[in-house]
């Protein structure tokens, strides 16, 4: 087993409960994983607390961490921007912790062009219907606000292909300890382990030799 | 979930304890597993059962298999000839069923290349050390028989990097429990779950449209 954490994108329909997920993960197993923190330059809401919901940067501080490539992802939008702090991310991997990110389809795509051995789950309710009663039960009847959480479903939904996992999420607790066996059996992944192999091989080889 | 069975390869070390975490993932999973049997042109072993341990045929009607294209890979040795028949095995995935192959590391490359969804698992001790001991307690000190034994391994470690995972045996049921997540999983990747994903996008642009 190798000890350098796994990096872990999950993305997944609103309303599928990847939010849920990833917080039981952290809980239920608070020495293995850290959630990354995305630095946005829009107002903190009451009760967000700097340095632990977000990194809440100014403008110009956003711009600069483009500038110095401090970003594993961001994206710009029309009045904030939000960006996956690399240093933080890659400081925790180097601990050995296993790191996630709950970040947008778009942002996963970046995250795992620039760093192929990244892990990328998407989470999914069992069916579109059990979808769309989720989406209803989030207190809204308003037709045309269903009809664009649906869309926004759609976009959601638009590159899964790329994900290594496309996960359901039925019933919770099951569908925590299933990401959870994912994620720590990527360890085991033999590209993630050519030293150790190589180490057992020459070891082996000596042996043999009777050294 | 897709239903069809996951073709699995399961190779390691002698001394890799890779026999009895197949066989336990046969008994405590039997609704959920089929393990692969051979052909063979060798004779019966006392007590070994026809169908059961093998399918035991002459050397024609090996021959024959090989010309009708019936085996997923197949070595023929000096004497003897082993082959993996693709009825039995395929008409088990078609069921559902997860179908176990334990074959050496040749036969699980070959597999790979004619069925590259094939899961490859490779199993070793701990490490070399450990290998080492665990062949030396099978019954015998002759330095030359150990050697031989650690040069086999040596050669069953060559190609380990096409693999899917490394998996360390290091304490039985912690391992079978692994190697029965990692399969599962497996159910669960993006490229088995193009049609459902499909089919979940179609269904959610029809709400849209509010069809």
């Amino acid at each position: 087993m190798n000890k350098k954490g796994i990096l872990v994108v999950i993305s997944g329909f609103s309303g599928s409960g990847k939010g849920t997920i990833t917080k039981q993960l952290l809980t239920n197993y608070p020495n293995t994983y850290a959630l990354s923190i995305s630095a946005t330059t829009r107002e903190p809401r009451p009760g967000e607390v700097d340095k632990q919901d977000y990194f809440f940067v100014s403008t110009e501080e956003f711009e600069n961490m483009i500038q110095q490539d401090a970003f594993m992802e961001f994206a710009q939008y029309v009045n904030n921007s939000y960006g996956t702090p690399k240093e933080y991310v890659l400081g925790h991997l180097e601990k050995g912790l296993d790191v996630v990110l709950e970040i947008d389809i778009q942002g996963a795509l970046k995250v795992k062009k620039a760093y192929p051995d990244a892990l990328l789950l998407f989470v999914s309710p069992p069916s579109a219907k059990e979808l769309k009663r989720r989406l209803k039960e989030r207190g809204t009847e308003d037709a045309s606000v269903i009809d664009s959480r649906l869309s926004r479903a759609c976009q959601e939904a638009e590159g899964v292909e790329h994900y290594d996992y496309f996960v359901i999420n039925d019933n919770l607790e099951e569908c925590v300890q299933q990401v959870h066996s994912m994620i720590q059996n990527e360890h085991a992944k033999t590209a993630r382990n050519l030293v150790l192999i190589e180490n057992i091989r020459a070891e082996l080889k000596s042996f043999v030799k009777g050294e």
